[in-house]
């Protein structure tokens, strides 16, 4: 067939147009999970789903599907795109809803330019994926997967004392679909890549090959809290001194390397938290990422040694909480193959790269062979109103979809 | 003069007493400045005080003086002990109360013993040494000593929006005399030591013959917030790292001196605070304290020579405030000697060392030849129910303090 591209100026149109839908009084965009807003972006993308004469379906769990079934091959496994449409509070505009308007773009553009998909395609909202009225993060893709149960799922109660099926009732969005009613073919999800790699490096197109595996620990050091100036700096249990020795360890380590692995401590408290007093206690984060599963491990084994060692150096208590952990999730190959080329026939320079965030691939990976495709984000700017994407970028990632998605579905 | 003793069960007695008042809901010792707990406080010292028969005069700023003028001598200097009774929350019952105790003891010791004295001999409670409810802290003796003038110190404003003056008004201790009206011929302040080193060398009396000078400053370090599994260690600007880096600088910098240098990092915190999230802004405290000047200097220097250091290194941004700077003070030699020479007349060991807290006698030196005796603090612990001095450590110490009063009186 005839390269096809995107239609640019619709694409840019809709980014534009769900970005203003759940503005708050501040004109911050704020479109949690199950919320009024929500409901408003929700039915600005089911009118475009309409407009685009496709199938709508809507599970328990309040994902979105919009599907074209074109034809004799409409009882085959479709290629699914998609993303999401929640945000953070004081979103940027781009984060899940470039994936989901890319995917309907792509399919749009399929199906006004006469084209005859070997199967079904298909465009999902995955609902709360960013977790922040209910937990856990990427909610809907880890029902949709069979992660979590949906009657579970919907049960959740949020920060603000809300459950999350009745909330979808009341938007209108518990639909009647049993969750994971449509099993993909395949799975790609285009997005901003959050970080800012892509822009540095000056590469376009990220070939997202994996999704780094993740371990949160939350500890707690306790030390004894005495007097800052007339206690010698030999007879100190410092809990704040011990948490610093931490911090710097992990830094020193992850520098250090040549491995992609990633340290982060970005929560820290000490009590009594007063100036003239040595910190009893400490109270602080790790988050650890690596996309390989046995080098994540060794970053934990290494972090627990460390404590171990300063435990009785400093005479200190340690304890550790386990707060999550994922394995890493490799993508599937022939898929990712498909990006590079794709980027290469289009003129464009592509990278294999990890993603250091999560994703709803990382769920729908569990059930259909999934992928990625990451564009920049400026100055690496995400959860955030400065996050941003220039248009150029946002419409080359598109057309990277939709080659790959024909490449998919060819007869 | 025959060797006179204390009479212990009546010091122990008035501690355990005065440690009753002033007890709050949950059992705890909280008898801030100007409250009614401190003016409970107040009545029974005032009580003790004419039941010893002492002239009582209290000032504009609440200082209540017990006064022994004793026939000819009346109009001659006197020898000032004291110290102060408001406490901290949830407070011991040792600190500052049983140096104003064992002042009048002493005081009444000499008096019944018809001991005839060279010069008036008096005790003081210094209004307000902890400052929690009011800043700055050792305000009485302040502005006893003419550091800080009685009215702007009676116009503090409370952390309970209370001003001072119209506290002590209410609980009757805006007194009539001028501030400064009793100008000491020296002045002794017997305290616990509040840290771990007499207890630690098993020496029951510290013959203290400087006070650190106190360096404390605010640290802001601004980097940069972003996504902690999307930003290589490489790309970041970690001001929590940052932060970490001038901790363990700090400690491993007074760890490796040989010097009496304390340094230390009581308060920190992070900005956003989130796991999942590079810190943007870390702001922490550092109280640095020697007893010499020129090494305080150094030490300041050295900290803003890291700081510097770590902004290139780490691209943040980082602003220092100054919070509160006092100079070491040195107490008077001859005083400090007696204290010695007290101490080995009555068998017991001594050691000169450092005051690491700051004391009503630090505002008092600048008026007058000035010293403190400190007694052992078990496990170092203060502004703690757990403070705690064994009884014979109490009564060798305000013995000690008898006998360095009967020498600076003698004819």
């Amino acid at each position: 067939m005839t390269r096809l591209s995107i239609d640019a100026e619709r694409l840019l149109g809709r980014l534009r147009e769900l970005g203003q839908i759940g503005r708050d009084a501040d004109g911050r965009l704020v479109r949690l999970a199950g919320s009024d807003a929500d409901k408003a972006g929700r039915d600005a993308f089911v009118a475009w789903l309409r407009t685009a004469g496709l199938e709508v379906a809507i599970d328990r769990i309040g994902n979105i599907f919009g599907i074209w079934k074109n034809g004799a091959n409409a009882d085959a496994a479709p290629v699914l795109l998609g993303s999401h449409i929640d945000t953070v509070i004081d979103a940027g505009i781009y984060d899940g809803c470039y994936g989901v308007l890319s995917g309907l773009e792509v399919i749009e553009t399929l199906k006004e330019a006469g084209y005859d998909p070997a199967r079904p395609i298909a465009v999902a909202a995955f609902t709360n994926e960013e977790g922040v009225r209910y937990a856990p993060d990427m909610m809907g893709s880890l029902v949709h997967a069979g992660g979590l149960s949906v009657d579970e799922a919907l049960a959740t109660i949020g920060t603000d004392g809300t459950v999350l099926g009745a909330e979808l009732e009341r938007i209108g969005y518990a639909g009647p679909q049993e969750s994971g009613f449509l099993k993909p073919h395949a799975y790609i999800e285009l997005h901003v890549e959050q970080g800012p790699v892509l822009e540095r490096e000056g590469v376009p197109v990220g070939a997202v090959e994996n999704l780094q595996g993740i371990s949160w620990q939350r500890i707690t050091i306790d030390g004894e809290a005495n007097h800052a100036g007339t206690t010698p700096m030999s007879m100190r249990r410092d809990a704040g001194h011990a948490a610093a020795c931490v911090v710097t360890f992990l830094r020193g380590r992850a520098r250090a390397s040549n491995t992609p692995t990633v340290a982060t401590v970005g929560a820290m408290s000490f009590e009594p938290n007063a100036i003239n007093v040595i910190p009893s206690r400490a109270v602080f984060t790790v988050d650890l990422r690596d996309p390989d599963e046995q080098r994540l491990r060794e970053e934990e084994a290494a972090l627990a040694a460390c404590l171990e060692q300063l435990a009785a150096a400093e005479q200190v208590a340690i304890s550790v909480e386990r707060l999550a952990r994922f394995e890493p999730v490799i993508f599937d190959a022939s898929i990712v193959a498909m990006v590079e080329d794709a980027a290469q026939k289009r003129g464009l320079t592509s990278k294999r790269m990890t993603s250091g965030a999560g994703h709803d691939a990382q769920m729908i990976a569990r059930i259909a062979p999934s992928a990625m495709i990451f564009v920049p984000s400026i100055g690496g700017i995400s959860h955030n109103p400065r996050e941003y994407t220039p248009e150029h970028d946002l419409v080359a990632g598109a057309n990277i979809l939709l080659d790959v998605v024909a490449r998919l579905t060819a007869r």
